[in-house]
């Protein structure tokens, strides 16, 4: 613990001796000849041989992390096919997301590919249009990326005033991975892109066919056509075999079970760019394309899915900060609904257009918390109150939403999702 | 493609329109208004819903996937419940191994342990013994570091000669992760180390209570009390819920299943630590210790499981590298067993400790190769030929073989495990 917990850091020595005085007798008998009948009921795995190097080909986690799950919301739409489910931000920790637990986001269900009969195409305005076979685009030069995917209608609930009751929920419908892809500048100019291709139509694959315009220069500045996330083949509800990224930018346009990209001279406004995906504003209009993801954090721990148990003392606490315009230099803490404001601790790797995580160890009286965070990212913006976005958005709004949030903690280290003016 | 390929480039283009005629045909019907039957034949997810975000709380790889699995050798051990699985490294890209695919190793089974019972013990020459519940735990700082986790006996069966056939058995015994810990010096301090306390024994919770002697200047240095691994929980067969992370150092050193952590003032000299993990050499005389995992690096594609299955042209060789002293700034690759080196292009984060990956983008002319891989660690040392190993350490060695690895690539992109002199 830091100087700081100085004092409270007797407390805790001795809750720990209180508490485990049982398991410190088990601990003694660890070093006698043979099993005690008291240990193998406490703890029988220390007396029993487990599975084998034979058993699970590919593992899965552990019986006891059976809660750890992507969760959907079943009043939110009108059928799961069409729908969303949410990333545990509670019981994730450091910045890469697990493969298992990555948000998913379809419009007619999950599509499974067969790579063997999967194309991707290049055509429209370009010199020689072209279709790639999954093992043509193995022979390109690739990269391997860390970037966060969020999806536009992230805590989009939270546009009227507290909703949701946990950070899954509101803010789960994002995930950080690293990529392996090829540059789609190296594929674009294979075909050769004409003097009046200024935009691109990725398509994609499944029965909901989607497509998003997307400006020539964002297409050859650090668009990857992906294969791969944390390692190993994309998964069927992240678009395997291939998906297209767009670092930095909203979720839907990062084009799934990626098919096709047509290069034209002009957007196309399609329906996901029309109907969907534009932002009602206060006055009454909509903004037509708003593509970056703004700077946004949020406390993953305590949060309503993760109440205080252990009462007063030292406390850990956990978040994540992330901006489609750079990296995470900084984050502020409150603790007391922003009265006092203090510099959290960011640790692990920084990458650009990336999840940080951040900490912020304090002990806790027992007296109850407003908590809240304060993204500032590289290019010196810094994360606006849901207020003052209300105040330019209005409160019919349904997407980018990136307002700091509010959790209140109770007496009894129970915490909700609440707003403070 | 770099300009260095230029010449084939314009090939390739013919080649992926020729590979890509019928395909072609399909893109073309995606923007007419039905589904065409033979797409429907050709491509049936295009015409149909997939499952919804209430299939699968919890993802899984495609189905199309199947054959990417850890995988183990029968006759290597007697059993498979004191034995090892290898990471299908060829199968990879980036530096990130899934939790899915993490090689295994362990003496008694994967022991599946309820958290709400496991307690972390710390005794022996400290001012408090103390004993930790997982909730005493989590109310420490963490932090979030990635680090490669290497077995001593990687490639061990190579002393005597190229004796498997893909770089899953030759050098699968590793993984990289992202791990989420407890600095050790945390807990160490809480307990208060003795003057006379110079080193630690860590103990395993499972049924064999793997022990390992480690000085208390690394235990205090860098040494993390992990609980997450890429974010989310270890898994089961990685140490559920606590493993010791031993950054640089062998495998069988990083304890899973920690129960207890035991100060001393000199080394144990236990089983693990005499019998097994020490380095029998030429003069018949043994190392005792030999914890850190020196540079090496190894090919994964091409690599006998992953043939050239494209003919000449461009080709993408692809590889990792790693040290336990520190970064790779630099790999060098040959095609022809020596005759000319290239300098590979490293990609992707680099951190200490951890494995990188490098890439070599070359014309492939259609005639045999020769392919090896030369680590270059910070520290200027430069990864061994095996011979100069067998030199010092003979044939009837184990451990820590490093040795440059070779794969000779005939005619039709076939791969095998060889040797050169």
């Amino acid at each position: 613990m830091t100087d700081r917990n100085g004092a409270s850091r007797r407390d805790f020595l001795r809750a720990g001796l209180a508490g485990g005085a049982a398991a410190l007798a088990t601990g003694t008998v660890a070093r006698a000849a043979g099993p005690d009948p008291a240990i193998t009921e406490q703890q029988p795995w220390r007396t029993m041989l487990g599975e084998g190097v034979d058993a699970r080909p590919y593992g899965a986690p552990s019986q006891y992390e059976a809660h750890v799950v992507r969760r959907n919301v079943e009043w939110l739409t009108a059928d799961p096919i069409s729908s969303v489910n949410f990333t545990p931000l509670h019981e994730l920790e450091g910045i890469i997301t697990p493969n298992g637990l990555c948000f998913e986001r379809h419009h007619g269900g999950i599509a499974e590919i067969d790579p063997a009969k999967h194309r991707l195409m290049i055509n429209g305005l370009v010199d020689t249009p072209l279709v790639f076979t999954m093992a043509d685009l193995m022979r390109f030069p690739r990269e391997n990326r860390v970037y966060f995917l969020e999806c536009a209608a992230n805590s989009g609930m939270e546009w009227r005033g507290a909703q949701l009751n946990g950070c899954q929920y509101t803010h789960g419908m994002i995930h950080n991975l690293v990529y392996t892809g090829i540059p789609l500048k190296y594929l674009l100019d294979e075909a050769g892109v004409r003097t009046n291709g200024k935009w691109i139509l990725p398509e994609g694959g499944d029965a909901a066919g989607m497509t998003r315009s997307i400006p020539i220069e964002k297409a050859m500045e650090d668009c990857l056509v992906a294969f791969k996330m944390n390692g190993e083949a994309l998964r069927p509800e992240q678009g395997y075999p291939l998906r297209l990224v767009v670092p930095g930018w909203e979720g839907n346009m990062w084009v799934k079970w990626l098919r096709r990209i047509e290069v034209g001279d002009e957007p196309w406004h399609h329906r996901e760019e029309t109907s969907k995906y534009t932002d009602l504003l206060a006055g009454g209009k909509a903004r037509r394309f708003t593509w970056v993801m703004d700077a946004k954090s949020v406390i993953t721990n305590p949060s309503p899915q993760a109440p205080i148990t252990h009462g007063r003392g030292p406390a850990v606490l956990s978040g994540v900060a992330w901006s489609g315009r750079g990296t995470i230099p900084r984050v502020d803490v409150t603790i007391d609904g922003g009265k006092n404001w203090y510099q959290a601790r960011m640790d692990g790797p920084s990458f650009d257009k990336s999840m940080h995580r951040f900490y912020f160890e304090f002990d806790w009286d027992g007296s109850p918390l407003l908590l809240q965070s304060r993204a500032h990212d590289s290019t010196g913006y810094v994360q606006p109150t849901k207020d003052e976005l209300r105040a330019f958005r209005g409160y019919e709004s349904i997407y980018h939403n990136n307002g700091i949030q509010t959790w209140y903690v109770n007496e009894k280290g129970e915490a909700e999702n609440v707003e403070v003016s």
